[in-house]
């Protein structure tokens, strides 16, 4: 047991605080032989870095990582694997003044109660600075992976306004500001996002990520499902507050005949005529797409000042000031798409274990 | 690593057939000392057994619990509790011809795409019928987390029909066949489902588990986060398709302001002005209640043809004949309470491993 | 993590007490579509039985395995076997006197020190009983290891009294009564035990288990080498006190020139001079044979009078009744032998997951 | 499951090669609010490092290490500790010529069965150079465990020459090059080692570790013993062949009223006559300390040329050059107590997390 690691075969362990000295990840289990470089991870924690837009914090980091072990002459070992990023951005003073008070909406109350400390410098380990780690594990997980597997994430909705099925585009996803995939959406995003960000609020989002060429026969009964393992990865990101699989909660008001994806003959397994289990029956993989969508919640490092308590309990007021993040889902898409990639290697390997393929 | 077990330190661990000899689980962990006989255990099945209403399936199973081992005397001893229900109920000639067929929306295909092998009767191993050993694992953790801990859940909502927080009565719950925390709701309902029923259909639903009295402090971050098992253990169960902790998936609509539940000073540990976060903050409890809300899926055991195939992939039509159940929603309640039971349990236990009390 | 289980992909969970209802194990991870049927388990258990000579205990126990799940028409299914062993010579009237008192040696004190309760009867948990469940294990593990691989124990050493290399013989092994790799050794133990037995005490003993057809490449580093979970599985059987493998501590007295096993060419793979690592380097096989020895201790539950307290704490003094058994090693061998397959068939999973073969 | 973890709730994961950039390790779940700085985990570095006397390799290593998480202010937060010790001494050169050669007695050939491909630099991850990442994170367990508990080792046995337990004097052990608990003793150990030294061979070794102040309780049936964890623990010690508890395989020799060692009243829990079980009993300690031995074989790398195989299976010798280490098990001692700390502070924390306390 590990409250820092996830996976069972392709294991991640993730360790650092966002104003220490640095962050990182020991990745055990990976198989050997597979091409791996620092150029292999860079360009997803590129993706993933704060300061690239103005919707997005203005904190800079560099996020360069460094693979300390695991791999020779560009090649993994089957060792573990270690994966460092320096912490450049420092900036504590910042900090400082809530160092005495609880931010509402954080963890810091609940860190506090738990451990009785806790590192007060920008979150410490609950800031979402650990999602860097995820998405360097998600790089070497994409190439245990290898390409027959694709793994996309969009931002599906911002606050109000939403992209329909009909309406999305994966090509349109990196072209705008929000890993929009629509680009008249992006353009109304835009305009919302600016007023909120003028009003000094944030919003929540709605991020989905598809695996597309997952063969049949991933996961497992009942406690190794697919999408039991893809629930908890979700859910452990910073401020998810709910997972769906497929029709989601959409599946409330569907019939029987409605939910049930039929099956049609096919030439690799049958063919469906509908994906409303996103890709997943009874924990295991039908070979059609995974589709995972997860809910994340309006950051409260606002501008506008709200009520808490500090640490001797009495009342107080908390207000961030400066930069701030008025929608913290645009940059939690390369994240899920890490932790879809993580989930997914680990099952290619513990199917393969049971297997023998 | 196990595929059929979940919880760190009470840890539970599952197998059986629905139409083998018996099904049972092993709860390792279990603190010495406490009250445990099979009365302890009992009640809670008999709540979630078939065949106590018209809306559910009027298969007959008494679902009787043995304690074969870890207590003496009326007490745990704390060694490994295995729990055993006979399978009393075993017609398999009402399978036998779906041996070769899929299921359209069942485990079927994924199972024999799995394992090239599958056990047809009643659904084998991804029949609902193993929730039974969830309920029975549950009254365990009760025993454990003890009388200061309460663990509700109702049906949040049937189809298009749901109840609103004004119209939420606790109370209620017990006095009507669907687990309806409203009488009047419970009334809409029975039409409802008596139309779908003779429909032939069937339809989703939503069900929500409350804790109280939960301490502030349970869970841990990273990926050892409260809700993040929550996650995992609510998908684990059948048919489930989403799962959501506090405001959930409506989170994506509110503002930074509005999502932050402010803290007040209170008597023992702060108050909280809204309960949003579901009771979790950063992965660890906050002392409110842990809210946590799962989404099941119409049944497509129905009466109503599906298109499907065979195991050599031929087209056939596949239909449900006699008995069905036109909405599994209604026992996945005590399901739903059971495994919030158990990952408490867990995380009690976790907490005092690394906190000392 | 359980305390009841082990192995990480053929993974075992144990359960029971030496007088309760029943005994029995869960096996998750196996394969699919191996032929599994009571009869490839219960001849082991036979083997194991007490009650077939003058020199193991009396007690009857028939043994009789039901396979209660995870088999469909004679295969695995590859969902988690459970296997139950009904306790038939409940004598509970034989312990009733020390259930106050603590047996020297025995495990009554620190089981009451640690729970605050035990179940006195017949040794609860801690009974050699529990041995049973880990050969029906192991009988399965031999399923999942297939035929080219062969596990054979012997026992190498009564008291004062081993078996030389050069005197060994494996076919001598099923001859006698003490799985002595030696006629004529068997001959000497006879005599040798039978003044132990009369005498109303009882002895150690060595036990040796070899493991032949195992491909180089099983096992891992650091923590996972094959030697260390070998080392943990025989360390865990009851009275146990030390574990070699190879040169064992033997190995301190070799010079570097002599511990070094050469390699010289082969025709698959290297041949080696000699196998003085005991088929392990590094945590990982080497495809020469896996060679492990284990010490039982002499059970002290022997007809001398021995001093002890009782659970207030005052002097008395404790001596056994009745049957005896003047050296619980002879039993272990099969014991032995069922860790080593569970090891194997666990590694073998494990390596196959990373390496896909 | 990790390959390169140990311990369920005080958690080290290790990583890195011999002469790779760094190595380090992850400790997970350690309490918060001890006192941990460099200082507290440097000084046991500096005791197993190379270079300090002409009977372990000369090899130059600072072993400087640095905590990179997990502390605030010189106390432990609770999250996870990331400790880093640079690799300086990277003369890869030595041993480049090795790269296509299989050392014998190494894990050469088995890591290059297994994977294909190593890391040949100074044996990559199979060297002893990991050892040191043990030794930080036995000084993280020695801050859980607090000042109650006593762990310390002594070398036991070098070749032929063994310290008999009357000669046996722990004030002794800091005295001399040799980890020895007796003066005289070491000197005899002076003159063997500079004759085995001289021949360009080694020698194997016993180690024993202590640990005094543990309470009884501590460890769990079947699977979760104390002596099984402490088994593999010291056998995943480089060049570990043997593990013993207390009389070890010197058991085999006693009579059962012998090794039931005898329980007279005491004032806080009972007196013992004995500690043949090295207070251990059926994996639960027993107030006892606990008494632990290992052989370390000795290393391959010698003087004296050895028949091998290459990469391609043709015969060939290896002889090593230079600098080499006559003894290894000197060395081993701080690891040893390093494992014994990590497996009892995992053991106390594994223990309040069921009784609470």
């Amino acid at each position: 047991m590990s409250h820092n690691s996830f996976g069972k075969l392709f294991r991640v362990t993730t360790w650092g605080e966002s104003h220490g000295l640095a962050i990182g990840c020991v990745i055990d289990g990976t198989p050997p032989l597979l091409e791996l470089t620092e150029a292999d991870i860079q360009p997803w924690l590129d993706r993933r870095r704060p300061g690239t837009s103005r919707f997005v914090t203005q904190r800079k980091e560099t996020d360069q990582v460094r693979i300390l072990s695991g791999t020779y002459e560009g090649q993994t070992t089957g060792t573990p694997i270690s994966l460092l990023i320096e912490n450049v951005d420092q900036r504590s003073k910042d900090y400082s003044a809530i160092a005495e008070t609880f931010r509402p909406g954080h963890a810091d109350y609940t860190y506090h109660s738990k451990y009785g400390i806790r590192d007060p410098r920008g979150g410490g380990r609950s800031s979402a600075r650990e999602t860097a780690c995820r998405v360097a594990a998600g790089a070497v997980a994409r190439q245990v992976l290898g390409p027959s597997i694709t793994i996309r994430g969009a931002l599906r909705r911002i606050g109000e306004h939403g992209v329909e099925d009909a309406d999305w585009d994966w090509d349109a996803v990196g072209g705008n500001a929000f890993n929009c995939p629509n680009e008249a959406m992006a353009a109304v995003w835009e305009d919302y996002l600016d007023g909120i960000r003028k009003a000094g609020s944030s919003v929540g989002a709605v991020i989905e990520v598809h695996a597309s060429g997952v063969p049949s026969g991933w996961g497992a009964p009942v406690y190794g499902k697919l999408d039991g393992d893809l629930a908890a990865a979700m859910m452990s990101i910073n401020a998810v507050k709910g997972v769906e699989i497929g029709a989601g909660f959409g599946a409330a008001n569907l019939r029987g005949e409605d939910a049930a994806d039929e099956m049609l003959p096919g030439n690799d397994g049958p063919n469906f005529s509908a994906n409303h289990n996103g890709g997943v029956l009874g924990g295991i993989s039908s070979g059609q797409d995974i589709v995972v969508r997860f809910v994340v919640k309006a950051t409260s490092s606002i501008l506008i000042p709200r009520r808490s308590v500090d640490k001797t309990g009495a009342a107080t007021e908390v207000v961030t000031k400066g930069r701030h993040d008025p929608c913290v889902g645009i940059r939690a898409v390369p994240v899920g798409e890490a932790m879809m990639a993580c989930i997914l290697a680990d099952h290619m390997l513990r199917h393969r274990a049971q297997m023998g393929a």
